[in-house]
Parts: C-alpha cells; structure tokens; sequence
C-alpha cells in the first residue's frame, strides 16, 4: 500500500477538452502518490478495436500492479456494464464493449468483476455521460490503493470481445491476413504474427508479401533497407508483419489502410 | 510542506514546441516533488473564453491545495498584470484578462495578489515574450511549496473578468443561450445549466431543444438514446445543456458552433 | 540515487499510438521512482534538425541530473549508433545522426560513450526497429539510477552534427540569416542570436528586419507592440531573432517558412 503505484489512461477523449484532466484530478484526489501515465487519448472517438490493440501492445511494458484505466466507451449511460479485470499481475477498468479483446486472448484474468459498489465512485452522485471521470477513475485510484478487485462486484458470467478475422491459410499455401491499425507513421500494421508465418511458410526467409494486391518485396529486418520512399515489410516491434514506406508513409503510398488485405506467400522458385 | 503538491499546466503552446517542456522544467527546479498534470495545451492560441471554460471545469476535480497555472496570455509584455488568486483551497497563477471568469463566478477569492515580487521569478532575468515561463511557471512552483500569496505583491484593487451573455427568458417562455465551447467530439456545450431549464420551464421533461435554428428534441439521459447519426439534447457532466450527435459530431451535422442560439421551449400540449 | 531523478522524452512518435507509453512502462519498470516528463512527441517524422533545436531549447530549464531520452532515429535498426552523453550536468541517450548538434555547440561533454553493454537492454531481446523502447529507454531509467555512462560503452572517436548554415554579414553590413523553425503560433524563429546582431549592428535600436524579401520593421520588446495582424520583429525567450505577426500567424501571413531568408540592416538616416 505504501508504494507508488502507476495509473494509466487510456482514452478517446483528445487533449483539447478538460476530460482527461478531470479524470486526472479524481486519480490524484482518490491516490494521491498514484503515478499518471497518459497511453493515449487520440483513439479514434468511438474505436473499441484502435482502443484494444494499443491497450494489448502497451501493458506488456508495465510492471506488476499498474492499474489501467480505459475509457473508449461509445455506450455511455446505457445498459454497458463496467468490468474490472486483473491479468498478469495488471489492474483493469474498462467498459464491457471489447475493449479487452486482445488481452484477453494471451491470458485469462485473474479475477474479474462487475463494478456496481459505488462506495467507491466519485461522490456525491455520479453523471450519465461520464462515467470515466465518475465512476473509472475512480475505481481504478481505489485498485491503484490496494482495493481487491472482489470489492467491486460479483464476477460476471461473461463479459464482450470483439469477433475478429483471423490470419487463414490461402490453398496455395499463402498466409492471408488483413491490416489492423495503422499508425502515425503511415505504417499498415497486420493481424499476421511471426509464428503464424514462420509455421505456414517454414520461416521468413524466401517470401515475398503483397499489401492490397500491391507487392512489396521479401520479409526485411529494418526500415532503412528499402530504397527511400520505396515499400517493405518486416516483423515488428510487436511481432506482427508490418507493411511500411522508409521515410514515407505506407497508408499513403500503397493507398491502403485498415482492413486492406495483407498476402505472405513463398517467393517462385525459391525453397 | 512535506505533502507533494499537484502543479497543473493550462496554456495554448501545443505539445509540438519546448515551451510547455521549459515550465515543466522550472517548475521541477523549484518543487522538485510537485506532481505534474497537462490539463490542456491545446486551448485555439490567444482564446482566453475558452481557457476560462476549461479551467472552470477542471478545478472542482482537483484536490485542496492544487496549484494551477494558466498561460493563454495574448497580452504577453504589454502592461497586463499577472495575478495569482487562492479559490476554494486551490491557488492559481494567471494573466489578468479574464481567463479567471468562471472561476470567479462560482466563489470570492480566499486571497489575491498582483505578482510582482521578483524574487520568486526566474533568474538571473526574465524575457518580455514568455512570462509564462519566466513568472509563472516559477512562482506556481513557489506556491506548491508553500509561499502564501500575499507574499507575491499587493491586493489588486480590481482584475479583469469577461463580459459574456447569459441565458434569458423569451416572451413565450423559453429559455434562449448560445454555444459557449464545442469539444473534440463536436458536442455544443451551451451557457444554459440545468438549473435554469427548472426554474423556468418547471422540470427537463415536456421540453423541446432547438440549435441554430434546428430541432433536436426532448432532454435525454445518454447519447444513445438516440439514434445513430440523430442528434439529441441532454444535461452533461458539467450540468450544462448540450446538443450532441450519437456517434457523429453535432459541430457538423447541425453546422453549428459557439455562438450559435440554443433554445429550450415548453413542448405545445404538454404540462 | 534516493533522490527523485526526472527522465524527459523527445520523439516523433505522436500521441495515437502506444509507442510512448510503451517507453514510459520501461523507463517506469527500471526506475520506478523517475519524473517522467514529455519534451515533445510531435517533432515531425524523422526530422532531426528539429528534435536538435527543441532539445536545445528545453535542456537549461531542467535541473541538474535531469535525463534526457531523445528518440527521431530514421535509421533505426541500421549500423548508425546510440550514443549516451552528460553535458552542463545532465545526461541524454540519443542516435548519433546530429541531434545532439546545438547542444554539443554550447559546451563540451563532461562524459561521452557509444551505447554497447546490452546488460542495460531490455531483457530478454530487442527488436530491430523500437530502439526507443528496448535499448534507450531503460538506459535512461539505469542512468536516472545513478549508472555512470562509461559503464555503458566505448568513448567514440567522433559523432555526427549537423552542418547548419549560420547567419553572414552582407556587404552592405546587413546581418543575413534564416528562418530555423516554424513553431504552432507560426513564429518564425531566425538562426540569428541578439549578439551577433549587436556586434554586427552596433545594437537594437535603429535596425530594419526582413524576412523572405517582405519588410518587417524594426526590433520591438512584445508583440502586442504591432498592430493586430501586422507583422514584427523581436528577440524571443531564447534570444534569437524572431518573426511573428501580433494575434495571428507569420508563417501564413508573410508566406514564409523554415529556410526563409532573414534580414537585418541598420536603418537609412540613422546612427
């Protein structure tokens, strides 16, 4: 309990507005020694599955008993239960919508509940449009204190995530998936983790990939490997095959986005 | 003393410039404890209606003796004053052009003082450009560690606040206000707070919303009780009426904005 | 090493993505006790020139032990170095392509050394295009631990800076510069320091600026000085020359930008 914890954030609010500092102030007025890590607050209004891919790519890089608090919640005052979920030794409070899609893929939770006890929301009352600052925040400054997560509520019998295409195996043998998220960079990042293409194809070496019909070469190790302004792929920071542009923008180039088709297949002639 | 103290940043630098990192920076040589929060930095440069809207809604969250500093200050090295205030158990740094409006309204200030005592400003010297800086960021800093402000310099005799319309009652009844600040999500926030809807009209039932001239029906609890795309009126989490979109931007779908009227009519043949 | 060291960061990541988050839970997870603090995440992709101006900027508000974590690394995963330094007191982890350039002109390094002993490396393997995250962000945080940088590598014979063009006096006497950096006022900010202007022209007073051909008039102290909309020369909060237009943007208004020439000559008839 005496020790500093981090509370993170996790939301679509932008950084124009007072939200996020509201939510902030709630953390800080709740633990005061809590430390305030800002994940994003530029999903997309509204975008679960943004919301749940940057969520699954940052918690790996916190330690033990972060508490994260995600509040891309376009059902708002509706029927949308709140869950509080802990997974790898993490903390979670996210709205019932997904969100906990691709971290509830690589674990199963360590506890879980629906948060109802509101002795632990913001007093006196709380609003219906915004439950993050009344209710999210919070609760996650009451976990980040040392609050079990059975206090909040009974375990629910099950919670939503998000029905995703996965990577298929084409006849021909190619790995076809699809782009997932693309980022600031303009890089098209897919739903095709290493292992999927290493299994199918019998390693990296020898492919070529195809991003939206369009080709863009063999399987590289870094950005600079391509010709200035020229496509490529590689294995990413998150093991996923990534398409990009070096030095330019991916998105753009290729003109493909989320959603595009992203095709691995075993170079001709080749092994 | 000893307690770490909430240092907050309110300015329109934007995040892709040194200037927000440079008060961060004097702020933690001064109060190397002080725990730091953005509450925005993107407020559109030079708008001091839209600062005193975000710093009014923010303060209520923060804890007793949290520290806000507010540089929008398009007056920057011409004769305006700079002020720092004590409110409600929270102190405040700012320039004197009304960015305090809404602050103000809420309570008298507990103290009050031009900043004028150099001592607390960095040194060896300050720049005519960015007092924000210069003087702010260090006597915010001398405030979170415990300086009392009427150290700073004299009792103004007076200090700026900002002439703003209020909501009024028309002949028919209705309440009419305006737009006064539309978020990222494209929500209108009006000047009309809820309680002035149930002092004229008797209650938020049986009453009808229009904006800029276009009807966006009844009160409702939740954006989502309307349909998707279709706007809707409702009392935020500021208690103030606010015209939005489910799942779209009202700015756009309405083409409206702040200043646009607001009105709220008793619905024919009801109560 | 009980003491609370700040880790500021500077990237081109933005703040969609879960890229800097992911550095914040590695610095967090090595050093749990560091300040953290954003410089900028907007620098614009890959644009070195300008994460070296804004690091320079920022660097002497920050106390000493500060740590600076400097991430625009276009050639991520190619053979260009890590470098760790310590100058004025602080130390910094940067890519050796020239962003450490105006740093490094101000003073010489206290400590130098190229970024080897991969014990300080995130564990167990790093990928070949997050360097931020998996080499230079738990550097930092050892740093911030007390870690002295000769631990960290081999002293480099030499390391990259950027050859800048610097202003020149004409013929006629006039000083001749150019626009360094745009920032989000549109504020054109010169390579043009107040000394040299002052050796060169013998002072302030009694000069004529101009900037991309357009006339700018003379040297003012604030910019509430020109009439609104109009355009002025001043020396900013980092004693350069700098082009501004009083309550709007000079980049737009005199259609200038970075590499726009600016002129300074001793007024006709005078002195």
């Amino acid at each position: 309990m005496a020790k500093q914890r981090i509370v993170t954030l996790l939301t679509d609010f932008g950084w124009s507005d007072p939200y996020v500092a509201e939510m902030k102030g709630v953390v800080l007025s709740v633990s005061p020694d809590a430390t305030l890590v800002d994940i994003s607050h530029d999903i997309p209004a509204g975008d679960v599955l943004a919301a749940a891919f940057v969520l699954r790519q940052a918690l790996p890089y916190f330690p033990p008993e972060t508490v994260h608090c995600v509040v891309v919640d376009p059902g708002v005052g509706t029927e949308r239960r709140i869950l509080a979920a802990r997974y790898a030794g993490q903390s979670l409070v996210f709205p019932d919508n997904g969100v906990i899609t691709f971290v509830e893929r690589d674990q199963p939770p360590e506890a879980l509940a629906v948060v109802r006890n509101d002795r632990y929301f913001l007093q006196p009352s709380i609003s219906a449009t915004f439950h993050g600052r009344d209710i999210m925040a919070p609760v996650a400054a009451h976990l980040a204190n040392g609050l079990a997560i059975s206090r909040l509520g009974p375990h629910p019998e099950r919670f939503q995530v998000l029905e995703l295409p996965e990577p298929s195996q084409a006849e021909d043998g190619s790995v076809v998936g699809q782009v997932m998220y693309t980022d600031r960079f303009g890089n098209l990042i897919s739903n095709i983790p290493v292992d999927v293409i290493r299994d199918s194809l019998g390693g990296l070496t020898g492919v070529e990939v195809a991003c939206g019909g369009r080709p863009v070469g063999p399987i590289r190790t870094a950005y600079a490997e391509a010709d200035i302004q020229q496509p490529l792929a590689l294995i990413n920071s998150m093991s996923l095959l990534e398409v990009a542009v070096n030095g330019g923008r991916a998105c753009d180039n290729l003109g493909a986005g989320t959603g595009a088709e992203v095709r691995v297949t075993r170079a001709p002639g080749r092994g």
